[in-house]
């Protein structure tokens, strides 16, 4: 057995089962090793954004590591977007990464970088292979290093002749620590911050998992606390019959309001809010002056855990508050806009939908309108990235074969990961993509008034529009072998996206909505 | 006038004059400020791979910084491979990068990451403005480094107060330091090298411009000397009427066997070749051994004045040998392959054509059918890493709007930076791009067997195929506003290139020939 297959079969034993791949000749022995391992799938990216994407979403639905399988220093350099999003996402995710074989390196090939460079601004966790019998170990401890709770990048640099050396041997999976908890201090201490007027749990990561919000509800039954969530959320669980949350507004100055007037936040699995970006002469930090802070349990701490310890400390009734009843806002006609696609979404989206958002501007508007449909899982945009959503939506539709995914898609974003498409058709993915087709970076239209651009020429606006010329997603769309059809009006694009959820395999909705908006 | 003009100001004054541009928040500013650079294009990039791989086109045709305009550490890290290319390249180039105000990194806000830790694996040179007044200042010491001979890739961090603060001035530009030169012992020593038997001189980067060729024309002329090129080259200046070279082939045994029995080697802007990757068992180093190796010039010294100095040394008379004639292979008819693109190529490509050359498999089948077609500029993948092709024609393009660009795109390759062809429609460049689809990645047929593995299974082939869904290249192009047409005999492609040719504006055809040819 060579390093490769060895390496291959020690992610099976720990218990990885899809490998997303964009490979190389470097990587060759690694995608033959792939074919010997039934249990582990292999999907082909056409750009390594997609791959890492993909990770990111298939870990964020089952909570255990995909591989990716990546090419040298720049083919990890293309993945490098994502992994920051799965990094901020707190995603756990295996990367191996080839590397020329050792000997090879001395003389400065064309392909060669320095990986573990290019690794490290977006890795939890990176480790290059040592020796062929070293490359399934190094493997064993980056699942480890993955499954972290709740999850890591982890990084495995893998050289070729470590991947075809014979004489290897597979690696035990490591056994997993202890989730690190809250301790009774900090409970009590989050207790009696929320027994004063005016208060809140602020959540994030791991804390907006059904079981989470359950104990939250609990929390607020006891004690009228505010249940709010981060703006960019991992994976939020919502809809009717579960427990809700506010969600922080995404500009600065909205969100300090938004939070006026609190006299005490707990936060669980978030840290205290801040600005997306900063602004001449307004403040980053969000929180209200003089309020009570207490940072119950990190992003790496047991959400649940700290939770039900806190509403068990209150004596909080088992029976939550804030839960959602079914609300299907009124669906307009004519011309679509934000608030429509939102109506429609909210009327059609079966129950157990994923939904992917990097609707930007038009997301902002759209979220709130589902908030009372069916039971579903919200996936966001964690690092800012743009680029995130189609492979975040092709990773999910992986993970969850039997739910119906739909990939809210700004028209800008979608460009960025647009192979994505030809990933969906080949593995005929159950997703449906709705383009939401402004002609414009949207948000930089507003972005460049709030830094304080008041008259911007034509060179500088030339730079967020998109209508010189019209992308046409149809055409886009259909060359990458997904079908698709435009609408512009409310009810077509209420035939289309219900066309689309009825059928299976994957969709495009190309919506068509007012500039700028 | 803030940090942002006086940065823009700045490198107009130093000769920049275009700035390939996908900013976000961060960089509202230099948009701005761009507005007001009468004499600074800005040209906007769906993606950060078109903007960097522009600016490599775009430096490699003028021999100066184009800068580009990029968002934060994941902006940069998708325009990483790119950069790679251009840095193989040494091509001129400026980033810079924007980042969060300096007062807004302490809160770590979700798009935050070690910039520089993602610059430096890709960048020759990397500076961090330290106040408004320094943006400036570091502009100018961007430009001069990125122009140190031939080029460099000079990286520079703007974070967005430095941009937005007023009371700032314009730097001067720095004066360029000379071009180091080989010493006369040096060339003595190589032009005792080439009165032996059996002598080559083995030439890359500068040293393939005409002007260099001509003086190796002259040593050839004196000396018998085979004259060799790399096989990936930044620039190669060829066609009938200018002093033609060999190129060394891709595959390492080949390459061997073509520079077997030389006695001596004599470098100029080139390292002693290696292969493109290890393979199990094989040698890396290809020169022939006990072969007397003279590094004349590297790629950072003068490649003229060391081809000059060593003909003088020689006596070389002044007419060059190995002047290419005209030569138009004949084109046959029927059903296309890459041999059958090459030979309609060589006829119909016009004088003073710039060809991109990112055809893989395919084009090392073309390359040599093009020897003795009208003058043209042939610039390739410097760095092995896909995605460069189509970006770096939209530069060549912007360069030189007068001449025509000729794209020759692999399939596999053209989808990872596929977002180019919508900046070719905005600003209605002069590029024709041959995308040839042979419905694989055709090179990691040959590289699975090249490594050893000889029985591929049906997962690892479908890793390497792209026939499942096949891409409509025609639908894709004018989806994003390329008209396209598809051809698949000589006869249709013949009739389809002559189209494209003789229209001003961007084309797209469709060649598609046998799968994994």
């Amino acid at each position: 057995m060579n390093g490769a297959q060895a390496l291959i079969a020690t992610l099976s034993d720990c218990g990885v089962d899809v490998c997303f791949a964009n490979p190389g000749t470097s990587e060759m022995q690694l995608v033959a090793a792939l074919d010997e391992q039934p249990g582990m799938q292999a999907i082909l990216g056409l750009f390594e954004g997609v791959v890492t994407g993909a990770a990111d979403g298939y870990g964020r639905m089952t909570d255990k590591p995909a591989a990716t399988l990546l090419h040298l220093g720049p083919g990890l350099g293309n993945g490098l977007a994502n992994l920051h999003n799965a990094r901020r996402a707190c995603t756990p995710v295996v990367n191996i990464v080839g590397d020329h074989a050792t000997d090879h390196l001395q003389y400065d090939a064309p392909l060669t970088s320095d990986i573990v460079g290019v690794a490290r601004p977006m890795s939890d966790w990176i480790r290059t292979s040592t020796s062929p019998d070293d490359l399934a170990a190094a493997g064993a401890e980056a699942a480890a290093a993955a499954l972290s709770y709740p999850g890591q990048v982890a990084t495995l640099i893998a050289p070729a002749d470590h991947a075809w050396t014979d004489g290897a041997q597979p690696a035990h999976p490591l056994r997993g620590t202890d989730v690190p908890r809250a301790d009774a201090q900090t409970v009590e201490e989050a207790a009696a911050a929320l027994r004063q007027n005016g208060s809140a749990v602020f959540l994030g990561g791991r804390a907006l998992r059904a079981d989470a919000l359950q104990q939250a509800g609990r929390i607020a039954a006891a004690t009228g606390a505010r249940l709010i969530c981060e703006t960019f959320t991992a994976r939020l669980q919502r809809g009717a019959g579960r427990v809700t949350v506010e969600r922080l507004p995404y500009f600065g100055e909205m969100a300090a309001e938004f939070l006026e007037g609190l006299s005490s936040l707990v936060f669980v699995g978030a840290e205290p809010p801040v600005s997306f970006f900063a602004y001449p002469g307004r403040p980053s930090w969000l929180s209200p002056e003089g309020a009570t802070l207490v940072k119950l349990a990190g992003a790496r701490q047991d959400a649940v855990h700290a939770l039900r310890a806190l509403a068990d400390a209150l004596d909080a009734p088992d029976k939550p508050a804030r839960v959602q009843e079914t609300v299907l806002p009124p669906i307009g006609t004519g011309s679509l806009d934000a608030q429509s696609i939102g109506a429609v979404l909210a009327k059609l989206m079966p129950d157990g939908a994923i939904v992917s958002d990097e609707a930007a501007t038009a997301g902002l508007a759209i979220f709130p309108m589902t908030q009372g449909a069916r039971q579903h899982d919200w996936l966001m945009l964690t690092g800012g990235s743009i680029g995130q959503g189609l492979p975040l939506s092709v990773g999910a539709a992986i993970a969850c074969p039997d739910r119906k995914v739909i990939a809210l898609q700004a028209d800008g974003s979608a460009m960025y990961t647009v192979q994505a498409l030809w990933t969906m058709a080949r593995e005929d993915l159950d997703v449906t993509t709705v383009i939401i087709n402004n002609g414009s970076y949207a948000i930089l239209n507003v972005e460049l008034a709030r830094v304080g651009v008041t008259n911007p020429g034509a060179k500088a606006l030339s730079l967020l529009d998109l209508t010189r010329p019209a992308i046409d997603w149809v055409s886009v769309s259909e060359g990458m072998g997904v079908p698709a059809v435009k609408a512009d009006t409310v009810e077509g694009f209420q035939d289309a996206l219900g066309e689309a959820l009825s059928a299976r395999g994957p969709r495009v909705v190309e919506a068509v909505i007012p500039a700028g908006v």
